[in-house]
């Protein structure tokens, strides 16, 4: 059996993982550019013009940065109820961070392309990345919970089958949303703050009472 | 009640939201660009007179490198009181992370149109944003201190008052601050170097001597 | 003997060298950028051409993203091993972290020049800076094995001459992918995702059951 | 007395200070970019010209690299003998993060003007910042140690004088550096290597056998 990884390693793989989502999360920012103005007079109002035109952008950066924060959140929550980590564990949460760091480039396409014919595609990329990092978050929740492998004691105050129900939900869900964007890019955009509020809801153990 | 968040989910927040300021802080740089010049000869006066013409970038830099640093300590010595977290207080943090990692997009804005007739929607757009993100500190504290529910103890130490007040006057002066823009833009500075001062004097709980 | 830095100096130096490697891992994300588009329509089908056209840089994000990480892993568990540092190991670390923070210019080099000519010189360079990453960390395991200088007792369980080789053999591996560029880019681009794997499997110390 | 932060203030204080050094030490990579091209044929040996005429950012990457490195280095050091914090260290340590974040931004200067005739205003900007940086790091030292204020016991280990010295002649040295540019830059850049050796070899504290 292949546990070179203890319990300190678990808590490095963490810090580091959140190093790169926060990070990540910041980096967003660059989605928000100041308009270019010609040389010459440029008025407040010119400004605010230019400012509403880059609509698409708040509304990328906005859920980006809401949903990053949500699989932040449940990531974090996992490592909560997880004792020690082992290779094919530790892989899994680098191909999740691999997906997590690729959000600015496919919130970058969605606010260049979201008032194009060409959103279609992009809602698409968008969400689908989405699908896939909900997809490397079950990765890694079977394999923790294999056997109650890689879990703290008590197990049996982990919700084991609710989350795997919940991240299948949320693959399914984001999966939707991105075909959903073939036929209306909002639907696509609602789903997607939709499932924002879902995540954050999902309980890794049982609460007790403090 | 939903107390799913213990004391060391509190750290951890703790932890991201300082990631998150410390790479906020660090991205301001990116205001600061060298500037561009022609091939060929190019002499130090030359330089000299285009750094100069970058003023509104040193400013802009500089008032919201120290406004950041300002409300890291403030966020800072409001977790210092605080025991534990819960969903709400969570999604708050949420959101004022959020409105922290936009500055250096207003930043930008002011030090491209400072010279501008446009800087007063800049210069409204900049401080308006300071005036939400003390906002969602007063959401925070509200939260945290409503029958000191999230408070260490003793919580008879922590000004519950004092910092309720001075968030509030922190708003008010923001909004101040970003209706001066229209009158002057000096003015509306003046006033953003001010609250630095201000609310570095905020004090989240009584001393106690060492 | 100059012994000045302590048990807690490597865990800050560590800690900080997490940070380089978070961020350089995450600033990779700038390689993937959305396709300019023209000013008036713009479909799904020529988005979609237009990212297919970007493959280089999927490649290049891919490899590099695989072994910052990797690498990553490596400094880690041996500073798993490492019970303290001195001056020299700190700035063989230093050195380290200098040529990893270079990875993506030369990731940048790789994706532009991928489909033209010059593919040849920037595979060599790419692969060139990996060989000097495993040197770097060859000088830091030489210099903390050396008469257990700086190992954590008991040292026995430390794999002092396995690593010696398999940072030998990796310098070898990637210096032979930097000269293959010569014959064909994509063998060398077959030995860097080879070489994530081989990377992946070096243990720095005996397994011990949990 | 205005002591309201703590220990563990001192701690988190340099933690952010770490996330700061890092995210700066990591953001230099983008002085170093992939030469454009002209769209078909590029040949290795063009592409090795093009790499050839950008030394002059290779030169100020190192440097900039090495001396923020050491910096943080004696930064580090002193926390370390440092006990508690009060408002005004930590406003010094804002300052001196401030311009330690402008680092990015004479280095471009550098690497930018290097090769013209502005190269004297760029030389002499890059190291007068250093100068700023050891004239913060001065202000601290000066502070921490008036009275023995916020020293750790046993405060008779710590080098007062020592560090106090060194730090004055870093910045005679800086500004010498800085005026050299004027005669020629590349003996100010000499300098400023010198300068990362010697600042490397400051001791904070008496050396205790391990």
């Amino acid at each position: 059996m292949d546990n070179t990884f203890q319990e300190n390693e678990t808590v490095r793989m963490e810090a580091f993982s959140d190093g790169v989502f926060a990070i990540d999360i910041t980096l967003l920012t660059f989605e928000l550019k100041a308009p270019r103005h010609p040389d010459g007079d440029y008025s407040s109002v010119m400004l605010l013009h230019a400012l509403f035109k880059q609509w698409p952008a708040y509304i990328a950066f906005g859920l980006s940065f809401a949903t990053i924060f949500i699989i932040w959140v449940n990531h974090h929550r996992m490592y909560n109820v997880i004792r020690r980590s082992d290779s094919r564990f530790m892989y899994y949460n680098g191909l999740h961070l691999l997906l997590v760091s690729t959000i600015p480039f496919t919130t970058s396409l969605m606010s260049n392309y979201i008032a194009t014919e060409a959103m279609t595609l992009a809602g698409f990329v968008y969400m689908f990345l989405f699908a896939g990092i909900c997809a490397t978050l079950y990765l890694m929740w079977s394999h923790a919970t294999k056997d109650y492998l890689l879990l703290k004691r008590p197990a049996a105050d982990v919700k084991v089958q609710t989350v795997r129900m919940g991240l299948v939900i949320s693959i399914i869900a984001y999966v939707v949303a991105a075909l959903a964007s073939f036929l209306s890019p909002y639907l696509s955009l609602l789903i997607g703050f939709g499932m924002v509020v879902y995540l954050s809801r999902l309980k890794y153990h049982r609460e007790r009472v403090v």
